[in-house]
């Protein structure tokens, strides 16, 4: 079999599945998350987001005239005691979110999915499934200072209205757990999915 | 003033300066790292060597003919239960090196060392320095990973035989503490640095 689609329209998967020489193309699809429900756990959360993502991917790859191969998916939030955040929706929205990480531990969780038609001809779909978290500490920031940030540009599209691989930083003291987590797509735990599906990656090649 | 030296060979100390924006040429100085002495404790080791860099480093700077600036410059070791993994020196040694890490904890530590002339005349230079820990902890290795990761060329030139930031992400389960610290400048203790001396960078212009 070759390669594999990514079901993800953020640049840093794209780089990662590329710095591990792992073949695939991107599958593009648009996907409206769902906001979180009642009582949801953050986990729960994004890992009933991200099942929905590899759904709806399969189907179209189902009536799309495009080969059949495994289809990789991933999504990442920012968990503050409990509550979820996404991507800032605008300056104020970004720089509230900011200013509430400020001083404190957060966790970032990315859950990976991997789609696996059972064979050529069937509708049934295989998932194999990881989710991660990783805890960041963030310095004091000032609301002057996530103004700034807010004007480089980068926080824009990022889970918690930050970017840890970018200037984001210089806010950020230290974590705990893996960094490939919080750009995006831990790195270790894709490798052992690819692994478990016969995809081979630099080391496996 | 504007900017600073960085009288480091490293290109990811280069990038790291680069996306924080400062304003920076490399001072290009060949140093040759003494070893470790006996008793002598990692950090007292690293600390050293540093200081010994930016003073040979300033030395230049006052023969050569060129405008007196600051000077950056930062050493990073592989530490394992008080041993001190610099980079490897060929094949066997890089991968008897990444044996020694496999599954298991190990910490890097980076120092990074400022020195300023106290006046455009003087010969004096006042030093600030801060040195980082990060602990890592490596999944097991085989013998046969480890030797087809240093066929990628990737080890050659990186403390304790692996680029944390490259392929070698695939060998990492998670660290504690500053991520950028291991690719070999700490981002955040830079930039407090930075800020002791009064050179900008993005945060600060």
């Amino acid at each position: 079999m070759s390669g594999i689609y990514l079901a993800s329209q953020s640049p840093r998967r794209k780089e990662i599945l590329e710095s591990l020489e792992v073949d695939f193309e991107v599958f593009p699809i648009s996907y409206n998350e769902d906001p979180p429900r009642d009582n949801e756990s953050p986990i729960d959360y994004v890992e009933r987001n991200t099942k929905d993502k590899i759904l709806a991917a399969s189907a179209l790859l189902q009536t799309a005239n495009q080969e059949i191969k495994p289809i990789l998916t991933a999504d990442t939030i920012v968990n503050l005691d409990g509550k979820v955040y996404g991507k800032p929706q605008n300056e104020d929205h970004g720089i509230s979110m900011l200013l509430d990480l400020s001083g404190q531990y957060h966790s970032v969780i990315t859950c990976i999915v991997i789609g696996k038609f059972k064979s050529k001809e069937s509708e049934e779909v295989d998932l194999v499934i990881n989710s991660i978290e990783t805890q960041v500490l963030m310095r004091s920031l000032s609301a002057n200072e996530c103004k700034k940030y807010w004007h480089t540009g980068e926080p824009k599209d990022k889970a918690g209205g930050y970017a840890i691989q970018g200037k984001g930083s210089s806010f950020v003291e230290k974590i705990n757990g893996s960094f490939s987590n919080v750009v995006g797509l831990p790195i270790l735990e894709t490798c052992q999915l690819l692994d478990q599906i016969n995809i081979d990656y630099w080391l496996t090649k």
